[in-house]
């Protein structure tokens, strides 16, 4: 893997109105997520830190019960193993990385 | 660190015409560049995995003597300690994704 032309890779609905599509590294997941106005993330939370990039429109994230607007320019770090959920605020593409890999996404 | 306001972070002359804002994680540095058009990235390499995302403008990533054109949509991979150089085709925004994190800039 060297350039990466994203809409030639692969997508995979991840949860109703998220559509990812992914680059694996050897130590990082990226996913670009086209996501639904009103599409909501269900709760959950995994190993992998991971960091939230709105690149357009606007995704309310609530980690332990607190709400957080994101949206280009602000920026969310979620630590291993904290709960999060979520709801698309418009349609939105996101760009979330991981580290160590996504390996529930290979 | 949690919710991250990018222009709040202090930002960091990385070379002439390119100037960063970080997020540096336990596993991950994520650096927000802005790119002056024409501005010339020197040849370099570092042990540190990479993916360049560039989210606005075009961006020519030089990878061992090869030119490849990134912009939206088209992103690349650099494995560790793979020479690379570039330039601005254009004024760009990049969203440069580094495990394991850069201790050079922390």
């Amino acid at each position: 893997m060297a350039e990466v032309i994203l809409e030639a890779c692969e997508s995979k609905t991840l949860f109703p109105g998220y559509e990812a599509r992914f680059i694996h590294t050897d130590r990082m997941t990226l996913a670009y997520v086209s996501v639904e106005a009103g599409a909501e993330l269900p709760e959950h939370n995994h190993h992998n830190e991971q960091v939230v990039n709105v690149l357009s429109g606007e995704f309310e994230l609530v980690v332990e019960g607190t709400p957080h607007v994101l949206k280009p320019g602000v920026a969310y770090v979620i630590p291993p193993n904290v709960k999060h959920s979520g709801r698309a605020r418009s349609e939105c593409t996101i760009l979330d990385v991981f580290s160590p890999v996504r390996e529930d996404w290979l």
